[in-house]
């Protein structure tokens, strides 16, 4: 049997403009994927709104989530939350070096 | 909307002799569990053989996995792996202070 063992650390963007996303793993209900983020911020007035329901969590690095009515959450390294179906948000900035571990479970058809 | 963060290295176990598994996400497709393990192991002859796919990182510590078969994956922080279906598995030996995180991707009925 062939298991593979990636780094989720390994060959890291330095992209500041935009950010790296990576799937790790996509099947019909599940997407987990690695974001890289320098110093990013969605743009003005965007939001989120995902028919999905997001796992989220900052491995390395710093962020602030902005949800829809104003709230701000600062996340550091280990934070983890749950964003619910159609919540809307947008990243109200990130550190630099920033690299995410997002769990999209995808809604049933 | 209450969006509620917690972080994954808070109340680390410091029992030896079994894992902690603490369920941050569990829906009818997924379950998302933070595992601390302290110099664990399976017991000897023991397989895990599990009908759902396992996406497993290590978030702390180190470990080694081994597959039936004989092989053995040594995993340090950041490392990820896929374990499919019915992969006969057990953990070989784990640090101290290990955090693993582990999303389960249950069968479709």
């Amino acid at each position: 049997m062939a298991i593979h063992v990636a780094n989720i650390f390994a060959d890291l963007a330095d992209t500041p403009e935009q950010e790296q996303v990576r799937a790790l793993f996509n099947s019909e209900f599940v997407c987990i994927e690695r974001i890289v983020s320098q110093f990013h911020s969605s743009p003005s007035g965007f939001w989120y709104d995902q028919a999905e329901t997001e796992w989220v969590m900052v491995l390395r690095g710093c962020a602030t989530l902005q949800f829809e009515g104003g709230e701000l959450i600062e996340m550091k390294e280990g934070d983890h939350l749950i964003i619910p179906s159609h919540a809307r948000h947008r990243v109200h900035r990130t550190g630099p070096d920033t690299v995410w571990l997002a769990v999209h479970i995808k809604p049933r058809e």
